[in-house]
């Protein structure tokens, strides 16, 4: 048995070689590629793909699967051998379901689709980018009638992003918060807003660049193992567990954009640097899931990025480096400042109070246009109409509405939900983080932030993909997902700074 | 038969994109790579060369080549499809001798010694680095036995960057060449050595940067299809004809170095630029040789580069950037002093004169090691020796002596002799082309490169690697490759600046 997991663990070694050298192909082309490279980028993408693809899904892969399946269970179910077996059968009984054509022809597709998205937004042209997206919905379709029968049409994309979790559930769990935080909302709105002019005005790139790699560097991101480089849209990737980079997006008049966006995704690049070595080039060597992703670059970009203790320690040195800026603006009006909670376009920049009806939204189109409800062609004033029901704003242009987010250009739909998923999960963690770790509050005070990563390390980030989403918070916290403490904590924090 | 050589394509193709992705992976290895990414990315690269090496040597494509070998007789011998196919012949011949362990072994090995020998180059440490270096050598041996009979072990080595030269021609148009280079220095050494100082001045890295990015606009790269990055030791790269890459090495206490190193990189880039978009995914979609890409490179850092008329143009451009270092240099002391001939330790900043003097002795040690005349562990001392004997300097350490060059620690011996090939066919062609653009020098002194890069265009690179260097030389100039024009040129150079 133990030669047949090791053949078993070599394949997979060489079908996590050709996914990180996709990565980091896709790396290259949203950072460094000039644009002459895209046509071949996107050859090099469909082949390495297809072949990670005919690689896993072989007849060996199924037959091993099948030979090692008892010994799996004979295991500690929590061992590493008896997890890679589980997760590794359930990966590839999706994946031999999908064509190996469908796969070449997707990653050709999606390719391109980036490229005039990016065109599109230059361009604020929503119909350059349109025929690419239908061609993206019509295979989404193709997509999930490879996993018929469904209960929804939408079922099969977001069990990719969140194994096991239905669309009814999601629907469920987003209905119920959505009264509270929009009674929140309106409550705010009949207090005295907050001042937060300092924020724009004008901040120079090094001075914003080297205060997020400082902020960073004591959350415990290693730079031995990462990097940072600019992209139009910020994201983390890795190619093997050594190598996890970060990139961020500076915008020189709005302070939020690159600070935030850096403790964001320096999150979710601690999280994978976090992943115990022995799971690399394996399917644990992972999150556990994109909710579980979220959850930690939402703590670090708002449970700690956005709380009063973190600033106690950081402000002084950002007020120091922009004196000009922040010379005048007190603690309490900073952090009053970065909190302000104000419906606004752009989902990345949202408040945590109005953030979650940015996703909201963005479930029910791409649920519309999953369904045939919607149109590519009608979803610019799709978009534009609920963002006046739900926010009360109307997008001035296309780059600024619907062409905002990378998501759709990469063919990413099922994805957005789990960013609402993951604040709720934060919450949980966090709750039960407090209460493990009395002196949280006070170690965040003085800018130390190894007793949580250690906690973090021990938890969660150790474990890979060993666990599903449920199944892992549940052991760290006792029960599943819910959105209660998230709801807890808006409250309380939104309650004293706007006093309700 | 169309059909046939389509799926040929179709599979050159594939295995295209898979060595394009691996050249990113080197590229990104060069430039950008965090320390902690290099066990992965040997791993990684491994895979796809493998893959690609088991595509191209497969039973199909050698059924195919079979099947499509009088279809291609039939042809055109000058049409893209006849060079294809014979070409593809020709390597598939050559590459299905290598096992595929070899070549997953192969990769693996150099990729630990490329990290092994950059430490070792940071701390002067040879010890370091020996043991990968032994185990290279023992490779390469056990790769030429893979071609048994050969005349010359070093043979089969040659012939993979110079198809169809051998070890003893090139010894050959060495040992002719060796005598009247070391009288030519020998005369220069009797003369007043002239005066660049000014070179060694502190200039700062942007304006090094900013001055050579002119320079090579003006030659005619082409920044859509390309850009320059920094590496430890530069070189071009590509992947695709769309997207070719140089890398530069800045030392600010030079002006050489980033100077001449990007003017040469832009030759071999802006040559595979101008390869025909048709050989693009082929075997034909690259240089000719290495001999024929280093005459490219030469010529738009020598023949160019350290002329007269170049800086008829450039230098009121560069002494105005650089002020305090050369305002008081005019611009025949300047032209002295980037052509001042002084033996010395680095072969890249080696001045034209003394230049194959690096190259002999490479080639002279390469031959020993796989003769087994030499030790590894002897390597150090014997480089030394020779730099004593045969240019009077004794490096003060290993980094500044045989751990200089990159080669090595990829793995590559068998490439330096093609240094000393591409002066001389750069000369060959430079001869020509001034024959057929009388007004060339005057074009040059005006900054204006058009009807040259037309001339090479037409010549030379849009044929990518079509004909085999001999039979392109010849197409071009009419004879073969031949060290007089290179001579003559030395001679009437250096004979005008030290008035022998």
């Amino acid at each position: 048995m133990q030669e047949k997991l090791n053949r078993l663990k070599e394949i997979l070694g060489v079908v996590a070689d050709l996914n990180g050298a996709a990565a980091l192909l896709d790396w290259d082309q949203q950072t460094y590629m000039p644009p002459g490279g895209v046509n071949n980028r996107g050859y090099q993408m469909a082949t390495l793909e297809s072949m990670a693809h005919s690689k896993f899904v072989s007849d060996e892969v199924g037959t091993l699967l099948e030979e090692l399946k008892p010994y799996g269970e004979s295991l500690d179910p929590e061992s590493d051998d008896a997890c890679l077996i589980e997760v590794t059968q359930r990966e590839y009984q999706k994946s031999v379901k999908v064509p190996n054509a469908y796969v070449a022809e997707w990653s050709r597709v999606t390719t391109l689709a980036h490229g005039a998205w990016e065109e599109a937004r230059k361009n604020d042209d929503f119909a350059h980018f349109q025929p690419h997206l239908e061609k993206i919905v019509e295979l989404r379709r193709q997509y999930a009638d490879f996993f018929k029968p469904y209960d929804h049409v939408y079922d099969p994309l977001l069990d990719d992003f969140e194994p096991g979790m239905t669309t009814a559930e999601v629907q469920e769990i987003f209905t119920s918060m959505r009264p509270k935080q929009v009674e929140l909302i309106k409550a705010i709105a009949e207090q005295p807003q907050v001042d937060d002019s300092f924020l724009h005005l004008h901040y120079e790139e090094e001075g914003q660049w080297e205060f997020g790699e400082t902020a960073i560097t004591k959350y415990g991101y290693d730079w031995n193992h990462g990097r940072q480089d600019k992209a139009a849209h910020p994201f983390t990737t890795n190619f093997g567990l050594g190598d996890v980079r970060i990139t961020t997006r500076v915008d020189e008049n709005f302070l939020n954009t690159a600070l935030f966006g850096t403790l964001h995704e320096a999150g979710h690049a601690i999280y994978e640097q976090g992943v115990a070595g022995e799971l690399d080039r394996t399917p644990l060597g992972k999150g556990a899931s994109l909710a579980i992703h979220e959850s930690q670059s939402r703590m670090y970009e708002n449970l700690l990025g956005r709380s009063y203790d973190f600033w106690v320690h950081f402000y002084p040195q950002l007020q120091e480096r922009f004196k000009t800026q922040l010379g005048n603006v007190d603690l309490d009006a900073f952090y009053q400042g970065i909190n302000k909670v104000e419906p606004s376009l752009i989902r990345v920049e949202a408040d945590e109070a109005t953030y979650n009806l940015h996703i909201m939204l963005r479930l029910e189109l791409e649920i519309a246009l999953m369904e045939g409800k919607l149109a590519v062609s009608d979803l610019p004033s799709a978009w534009n109409d609920r963002m006046k029901d739900y926010l009360g704003v109307i997008p001035p242009n296309d780059t600024e509405g619907v062409l905002q987010d990378v998501h759709w250009s990469a063919g990413i739909l099922g994805y957005f939900p789990t960013y609402a998923l993951g604040n709720l999960v934060s919450n949980q963690l966090w709750e039960k983080i407090n209460q493990d770790i009395p002196g949280l509050s006070a170690q965040i005070q003085a800018g130390n932030f190894t007793e949580l990563l250690a906690w973090l390390w021990e938890n969660v980030h150790r474990h890979g993909a060993k666990f599903k989403p449920q199944h892992l918070v549940k052991k760290v916290v006792g029960t599943s997902i819910s959105p209660e403490p998230y709801l807890k904590y808006l409250n309380e924090k939104f309650g004293a700074i706007y006093g309700l």
